[in-house]
């Protein structure tokens, strides 16, 4: 297959080798000049993936209608804030091109703030339906890093059309790289992306030195918020106990590699928003999926203690120390509303 | 209250801990004579617990009856192995004093080999339920030496009886320690036992190099397997979304605490499972239980990839490291029986 992967962070880089290797034509576009000769002149990413040597057949360039040309397959990985606009240059192109039909498939985990909408449906208001044959989305969990170097890695690919799942599923198959079909888009973008808000929460946690027994308490808390939350929005709940809910969330919260628990930590060395993401040099993604899921909770009525804790330190300025205790002492305190998703699993609690 | 605590491990003498320092009044027994005379003289449990200063209060005696004397609650927190022996003596002091009627607690994660029981069934079949008044089982993710030094830690009081784990909740319930009942016995035991198989494959994947994107997807399909088995025993299945299904799972394959994590490198390293327990110290209730449940899925007809592997690795001899490799390519293998308790999740794969 010919293959366009718009986006040369480190996932989309990642994601671009994994194709290479496999066979496929791979046209990789990106914004930054440097980072785009550097792929085609030394066929490495350092700012983004070090010192990867990626396949030689990748061509890179930052003329996307050059990287569009004549694909079977989108594939689309840049930070949710740029996801509308390179969804507008991307329709531009397939109106000239009305007969190309190519499957789009998205690899970013976030929400849109103000209009709360997942990837897809950003997407999907800037693209018409007729101008692609499906959209397909790929998530689990997967550190660019990892699969950079071949490790095992397990992901998700969802789509409400089998078909073009399973098209996305062997273009991307290989020994190490294990993509499972999924037909629950919400459950699966929503996973993805609020996943990241337990992530900076779990790094705080880190940092302030609470222990293991702590974090296994909210990963599991934030697990049960998570798929309160998706399934007032339509998603199945079952798919939160799979790679891109259960599976995601743990290698988020628990790897050093991960951005946003990266971003946790520094957050509770006392730097702001704004120096967190110069630090980390890539988008922090939780920061802005917090605000969108505090607001979606509000909305829907939804109990999310967790989300809200954070909120309130990211956009109210309660102090970190004081607000992550009091998190921490409401993981444990009564949830009457986990019983609707839970059961019996973990309600009954007493005051003390 | 008054309290017996029966077993001085690690985690017997930190929950000893918390309920002393609950203000109960706490009698803690076990067979050895130097830790029972350092917890009596010292205030320390050095063996298992290192410095941590246990509450003057806590009397230690390797004399059952002594420490049965007129409790309210009976906690049992010994290895697996030990618990139809332990049963019995307290059966024949309770058959003594039949008016005495105390509440039984256990915290032991294991199944018994050969007969497959669950903990409070091994109990249940040696004290006759008239001599007691209820059975109540403890459990969830709770590092023994995190639980010492008063780390925030959240965990489960599972009983058919609501009263008495309410009781069980509000003698363990502290500002540190904070409990949740719930009625669902068979899945809270189930989760207990089984995610000590995951954690020693998680122990082996780390010692060979494998990375944590492998390691999600390990603890994901451990979670998918153990849900099987327990829905096929009875358990519900949202048992296994809580604190005593994936948060202890988590807690188990994610910290270096874990005991049968570190088995699990071990054998990595080329220990046998007898050298493996003469270093570690304790009993690796992992290596039973994955006999255990080897034999139950097998009559149950229940897929259980991940815990076949292990049982062939540890009673089969086959090779750990062509074992493992082989599994870690079988965690991205089509399973059609995922879809029974993951709906559409994860399933569809192909072969490449």
């Amino acid at each position: 297959m010919k293959i366009a992967v718009l986006g040369t962070g480190s996932w989309g880089s990642a994601l671009a080798k994994v194709l290479a290797e496999n066979a496929h034509t791979v046209q990789l576009w990106g914004r930054n000049t440097e980072v785009v000769a550097s792929i085609n002149q030394h066929h490495k990413n350092e700012q983004y993936l070090g010192d990867t040597i990626l396949p030689h057949s990748i061509k890179a360039t930052t003329n996307l209608e050059h990287a569009l040309e004549g694909v079977d397959l989108i594939l689309i990985v840049v930070p949710t804030i740029a996801i509308r606009s390179i969804s507008q240059a991307v329709a531009v192109y397939l109106k000239k091109n009305p007969d190309h039909q190519p499957i789009l498939v998205h690899a970013t985990k976030g929400l849109e703030l103000d209009t709360h909408l997942r990837v897809s449906e950003i997407i999907e208001s800037e693209i018409s339906s007729e101008l692609y044959q499906s959209l397909v989305v790929l998530s689990g969990p997967s550190h660019a890093e990892e699969v950079a170097r071949r490790d095992i890695t397990t992901i998700t690919a969802a789509s409400h059309d089998l078909e073009a799942s399973g098209i996305v599923q062997k273009a991307f198959m290989n020994d190490y790289f294990r993509v499972y079909t999924n037909e629950d888009v919400i459950g699966v973008e929503l996973g993805a992306a609020l996943k990241n808000i337990i992530a900076i929460v779990a790094g705080i946690s880190a940092e302030l030195g609470y222990g293991d027994n702590a974090k296994a308490g909210l990963i599991t808390r934030g697990l049960a918020e998570i798929t309160r939350l998706g399934v007032a929005l339509g998603a199945d709940p079952l798919t939160f106990s799979g790679l891109s809910g259960v599976g995601d969330l743990i290698v988020t919260c628990t790897s050093p590699h991960s951005r946003n628990w990266q971003a946790g930590k520094l957050l509770a060395q006392g730097y702001s928003m704004d120096e967190v993401n110069e630090k980390i040099k890539m988008v922090v993604e939780g920061f802005t999926t917090t605000k969108a899921a505090y607001e979606l909770a509000q909305k829907q009525g939804v109990e999310m203690p967790i989300t809200e804790a954070l909120y309130r330190l990211l956009y109210e300025e309660s102090d970190i120390r004081s607000g992550l205790s009091g998190l921490m002492s409401r993981v444990g305190k009564q949830e009457a509303s986990l019983e609707q998703h839970l059961g019996s699993q973990e309600a009954h609690e007493i005051s003390h």
